[in-house]
């Protein structure tokens, strides 16, 4: 049992984790706006029939408090999210699942940071404390927040601290159907970020609802 | 029926799509030495057991009588391989399936040249009348040049010409179990690239050997 802080835990990658981590974990949901965040907790206890442990919170309570922190947010967001709580990350598992991507004309493209990668950019502003992950870029977020489906497909962690990334590999593992991989270390999360834009743009191309992966 | 050239036709992916492309099309194994292409091109007609048309010759010959050209050479022997012949470039449909990347102490990272790809290095440097397409990144060269196991993925083609196009993932259809999918302009190729060094640390780190990729 870990207590998991979901910043952005308003949307659909936030709902999903708090909803497929509930049974095992408390969760905080964090927003910029507290109502936004209690509100949002409700509904996911509602949805899992009360027998968990979901708060709603201001992001900065939410890394006060988790063990575990996800920014589950969309990567414009990122920076000007953490940077005024940056201060409050300590040595926090902390999982970055976003992309930073646009959308042209019929396609999508990966559009990294100066850094290489939204991880090396996240680790450029939190203190060096933290141990960093990049992981759950591959997988469909609206599979994710509806419980009635099975997700299928791996999940590719990043990271350079051995010990933290077996707790995030067996985070994924409890996830039913999915399998967490070891990707390597923090420094190639730049190939598992150009995932989400490429499943995008295949599953768009070729009609393929919710596109996710799987190593065979 | 079409006439494949395939440069560097002596290697693990040359030899695996000679072997898969025989049945339907008339093969061209290209070579800087003639004489080692006309011999892996005897060892190949003699695993499919001769009711093939499998011919050696120099790299010059196959592109100027291919009408589709694969560019199945290591990433660092490209642009070598290619300069000096780029005149004898006019119409072919042009595959790139190679990756640049880089092994470093138990992992590999996807190291693209200036041009953002090597799809997009091959494009600076061939003829603009080419139809330029990457594929086959994603594929394992050891299964695909044993004849005996059968592939189990998916083919994401990224280029930009509609027509040629349908041709790149006919070919890719024409080997069992491997589906091809539209993987957007060929400006994408990074996303496609970097699926090489990711599918090989993915493969490296969780012992899974020849790993294959698909989506659900």
């Amino acid at each position: 049992m870990m207590k998991i802080a979901l910043i952005g835990g308003t949307g659909n990658i936030g709902k999903g984790l708090a909803l497929r981590w509930a049974k095992n974990h408390d969760i905080l949901i964090g927003s910029r706006s507290g109502a936004k965040a209690e509100e949002a907790a409700l509904r996911y206890k509602e949805i899992l029939s009360g027998q968990v442990n979901i708060k709603g919170c201001s992001n900065t309570e939410a890394v006060k408090e988790g063990e575990v922190v996800v920014l589950s947010i969309p990567y414009r967001h990122i920076k000007s999210t953490i940077e005024p709580i940056r201060d409050f990350f300590t040595c926090q598992i902390v999982i970055s699942p976003a992309s930073p991507m646009e959308k042209r004309n019929g396609y999508f493209i990966y559009t990294p940071p100066a850094e290489g990668s939204l991880a090396l950019e996240v680790k450029r502003v939190l203190p060096g404390t933290v141990r960093l992950f990049s992981a759950f870029q591959n997988i469909a977020a609206e599979t994710l927040a509806d419980t009635n489906r099975v997700m299928e497909g791996d999940v590719i962690v990043c990271g350079d601290d051995p010990e933290a990334k077996r707790v995030v590999m067996g985070l994924a593992a409890e996830i039913k159907n999915l399998r967490p991989l070891d990707g390597g270390p923090l420094e190639v999360s730049s190939m598992v970020e150009a995932l989400t834009p490429l499943m995008l743009t295949v599953g768009l191309k070729n009609k393929i609802h919710s596109p996710q992966m799987k190593i065979v």
